[in-house]
């Protein structure tokens, strides 16, 4: 590895360095989507001062984890931005071409799953796939998740979000032949231990095709099932150029 | 409660105390079974000399968690006694009188799920249970359980033992109408961490008719499930005589 | 197992899609109850919509971990709901005909649990058994649970709640014949980790009979007690039909 | 749902009952392989049987978590069955067609983590994909995964073999713009716990595009790797089929 | 053990039921105390209603963890109780008699232990010892605990309250030849977990005399220690009586 | 603090170094006993070592945790010297005056405790105590411990050792007004995690007369219990001397 | 060790008691550095107290974890107190000479570790270090921290606060021929465990120039850090008279 | 960040790829020592190969947690290799010249924890730093180290190596004025955790000048202790050249 060779490796990478954040703009190009922008622990006007830098490249843009407050200030600097609710996000979704073959079936097992799942959809459609939801699936009614084969048929990929025993994915894994992204949610009480026992079932699933991600992480969920999904159409080195 | 209830109330309540053990004859009629022996820490000398004073008032008697040498001990002063290899298990079975009504299903998630469903199995069958085994059908394969429905509807309450993610329970419990005991075992690697995974996973089970028993806990599991299936036919005032 | 077969299996198996969630009507024949609503994670709007539903088709309906307000709202939909406070539980309870032979004793170690034993009281008796509770009888005053052995005697099954470290449901164990539902609670400070020590000490349990439900989780404790009361008089058969 | 649809739906799903084992032969149209034989925790004859009936069906089988002794046995019934000693694996590769476009690399950051790169490499393999492997590439020399860029520039998906602090990941993540399947090993110390800290570490990851298998589950990083790279070029609809 | 035997075993034995509480008014003579009111967990009135009939019978009376309210309603029914911020505790003390030989000295290694400390010393005199206060002597200055060898000198037991690494009582442990009662304080944050750590660092203590209670339980601290300190004047068997 | 007072307090704190341990040969009259040898982690020649020295000036010199062949080579050096295996103890017992009023009387839950019960009985002999041993009292068999309230009421102090749920040392509290030292032992599988469900259990015991050492730690009950009723005839400026 | 020797050694050790605290003086000499106020469990009027004794002595004084309500009343008594809201601190910083050669580096991960790194920053510049800040260089981009070789390259010793995963102390450690000071951060969400994973990714750091301090402790970081700079220039007997 | 300066930035970074390894030459010169060969997980085969390069190039060559046998065939290809047994580690001492000024002192709690801290002394010897060792020294005989205030004294950083409670690491700390590295042992049993309780101690340390590496990692101890004193000398930009 020359000099020449080193340069040609990092030369592409920039940043743009507003004090407290580094701007990763050319993550765009880099992983085919913008820098979110993780709302927790941020304060509202550093949220703000980077959604504006970001919305002035990128057509799509998110922010997880914020609050209705925050909204108010963002749709100022960019009427554009829609707020979703149950998700707690604000999303900017100014292109909305299909990137993907097939379809991310997102799934929850209970009705309080549905947050934490709502996020992972709302990411996947930003990133250009196409997004079908079932809500209310889990296991203690078995015929509810079977009820929905000709729908996970149909999938490139499905996200399953669960709490309590988390043993949905472990279904839909033997139910169909593409990867599943599983999201433990922080959904239960006492031994459920804020998620760890959904998140402890998910990574010991008997179902091989099954990957996690963190608990409440619907986000990285639909990211994820994003890039499976979109990726369908292109090869690894366009993606990665 | 005067003098004469405190003693009517303590005075059938006998042990032999035999320097290292105190043993409890009265159980067999307080719970319905001789007190079993569990093996593991107790030197091969005090499991026999226990075995043989039980051996000698009860029809049936179980030793749990021991191994080949101790049983050929065991055979020497009591020629009725099997042993079992899975299980770790010597029993002595004279009286096989059934003692319930229904059966007593037990259900493994996998073919390493066995011994620890065989210890049940044994148990139950020992308490005067019918039972019936149903191996590996675990839910990577949901149509494995479900063929099993016609089954499970004939029982009075089913046993089912599963590491990993410890889903099945759930699953058995959406497809029943009975209590449904759930037993993790140690199978598994990794953030199984022994068997805590399914533990956890059927502590937070979405079934309401789910109760769990200690990790590789057979032996629990199959005496409540007897005492479930056996109590069947009687009132509870006479099996608390 | 030919499509005939496998339809029969299924063919029973209806559920009523309202968007966030799938009611399971047919849960009532399948385990003798309706859909239980678990409160937790729910909008109120959303518990409201599913209790509509419920309690049009079932005579028994319960919603548990939910707060005043809520029932506020439910109340308006159905004047024959009651409010338990300390249970924080709504219960519909017009079929009040007794199911099962035996009684159902619930009993607390200390004061402190009598909410957790009042929410598993209460699901028993919807269920149809007839309960008694027994307060204040923790071990270290063994005098307090020895002075009701004779209504222990006359148990069908006894649940047991208990929070610190969880030793009631061992000691109770011993004293009657029949299983004993054990359910941790989150009193205690410290290294009672919320429950986790009763837990433990639970699961760990030295007397054979006991089985465990999760922390705090009085309604699981009740709906299993109920169905070992209950099918006290039919058979496994008849009660999964 | 009518019977009729019920029965289409479960209609293609069969197995085949041995006893111990209910072999899934339609796995392999379901999710594109045959049902792998987890060793761990079946006798050698167990292995041994199963083995037999899926290699007489199935172009590619997979054993892992196993011995050299099994193998042996195993080599007896089928002579094509390849050893691979850091893996601990048993292979049959008679079917080497490609399945996937773009490319498979597997990474690990330490030498200690090749035996679970190389299952899962070796894994991924079998399901079609073309493989390419770096060693030894941890971030304490951040220059060693820098000089790699090129060749991830051309994976369709990266596998990320990590003990300790479990950090690559993350950075692969960062340059890259396909998924990241990373899977923590037990390779470390004291507050490694068995490679707990390198599993937290990638579930932590703040770069989006990764999620998680168990530890030291090079299996199933492989599994969903290869589905990933392999249903490249073909639509959900057909890989559900 | 005959019948007449068992009765006299328990005779002594009896309890108040007032519904939600059984009041053990005997336990004053089998421990030397009243039935401490442990108010987590209880209603305010509740509380009251204990306290007044343990008012009516014991000169001293302690209701620990409540509040200055519920202080305010207690004093209504007792004029001489007094309320004690720091330590959030009432307490009735009226037989101020003196009970041991020697000193109970408290010993906290910071000023936030202090609260903890407090609640211990206040219980100790309550039981009727001589108590000394030493605040602040934690071990990062550990001249500030070996200024206080003297002090240590008279004691017949040390209490020992410190967060953090809780690492004191092992030190005062090596400089006194009599039993350390160590308390573990939720002082401290991140790797502390509430306490854990300093729990932790008690139960490993490498000075032989150090034995623990829970964490923050100044209470059985100071209860444990007057029970040593106060027995140092009779025999075993009267206070056994 | 001046100077000559620093001066006395550290001018009788004496050791002797000889290379891999400082030897504290001024503990025996600062706690009453010689400084134990913990034998694990320690070579042989270095338990040797030690063990010589502490034998040519001290009457009474325990070493734990050691094995018999160690044995063998100290009873070349101190043909006094006592093997104890079920406790793997070495014990010089040449001063065997009693030196406590009262007695300590040590209880197990099951027969698998005793050994770690016998590690803190021939500790309590050799510190001076009278000893009363009563093994195999556990909980779910309430009469046994009950039947032995007469001994428990000349106890000093009771030392509980048990495994599993922990639960004795609450029952025994509640009989007796003395203090209660609780040892946790490592008896158990699955949930007890080595002995943490019986720490935990102890912790969070609900009688207030209980303090707790290390799981397993047989050798610090005993130490605690011997000065509780050492201590008894003598103040504490004596014993601090 | 004679008694003057004794003397000698503790003479210099003095504290002033002010009830609820000793304050040690002589720390500033001992540690070139006032003792500070760890603000967390203290009441208000127990910290103006303390500082006010330290600010009369000392030129620099710092409280940590208080509020912007204590500073006030600080400021009452000292007006040369800074408020630093973000690192929640107050800072009086009078004498400002530079003690240490070469730089302290404080470099966080995230926008979201900066409080924690700014109390390091604050802490490090009251000892005497130079400090420089880097915000924002986490491993997702990994160019982001490469682009800042020169001013690592110019550092005596790097402070990194991180959060989530907790990598960048490893990238770093790579980068640099000085001592890391890893300070893990609470930020993160689901199996961050309120900083527990960062923790134990530092832990592990596979780079060996890396040593951890607790969750959030940016103020001991800053301490360490500060200690390594300052000591550059003076022999470590000279730091340590 | 132009093309030419990120390839400065990364020109001077080489590595030697072996297949199962990268060995990293630059390390050396990066970090001021070469590559140690971290032996756990590693074939002797791999461990070889990489010494033998490594020996050729470095002066100074380490080879951790590995056994004898390893030595054997390592001093085969280098008659300079030492095997130090205590510590498990294989050492190449040419270059011995010293690098620090002021003295490493290297302090035991036990005699059990002297094979991690003869890690940590061989280490930072091979660094070039004068390190004394003080073995034994723990909290409960307080004066063993008070003894040492005048070494300590000289110390430019102290090295603390305990187990079981960990305490120690605290009281250094408070004694000197200089950056103390802890180390935590697993010495210990029962709720030490495997040196979990000792880690804990330290990370909460009440001293500010403490920080923390891995359990037993001796090796991580020493080595940023030698650069810590080794650093003493020269500026951090020539260190980090």
């Amino acid at each position: 590895m020359d000099e020449r060779e080193a340069a040609r490796r990092l030369g592409n990478l920039h940043f743009e360095d507003i004090g407290h954040t580094r701007i990763d703009h050319d993550r765009a190009s880099r992983q085919g989507f913008p820098e979110v922008v993780f709302g927790a622990g941020k304060t509202r006007r550093q949220i703000v001062e980077v959604f504006e830098r970001l919305a002035a490249r990128s057509p799509n843009v998110l922010v997880t984890r914020t609050d209705a407050d925050t909204f108010g200030e963002v749709r100022n600097v960019c009427n554009e931005a829609e707020w979703h609710e149950s998700a707690r996000m604000i999303r900017v979704w100014r292109d909305r071409e299909a990137h993907g073959a097939g379809v991310v079936v997102v799934v929850t097992a209970g009705t309080s799953d549905i947050p934490v799942a709502e996020e992972a959809a709302l990411t996947a459609e930003a990133l250009g796939s196409r997004v079908e939801r079932v809500w209310d699936a889990g296991v203690a009614g078995i015929h509810r998740i079977v009820a929905e084969r000709e729908r996970l048929r149909r999938a490139r990929v499905v996200v399953v979000a669960a709490g309590m025993e988390g043993a949905l994915p472990s279904v839909v894994g033997g139910l169909v032949a593409v990867p599943v992204v599983a999201v433990p949610t922080s959904v239960g009480y006492g031994a459920s231990f804020g998620g760890v026992a959904a998140l402890l079932g998910m990574l010991n699933s008997c179902s091989s095709n099954v990957s996690v991600v963190n608990i409440d992480n619907g986000f990285g969920a639909g990211f994820v099932a994003g890039l499976i999904s979109r990726t369908h159409e292109v090869s690894g080195e366009e993606l990665n150029r």
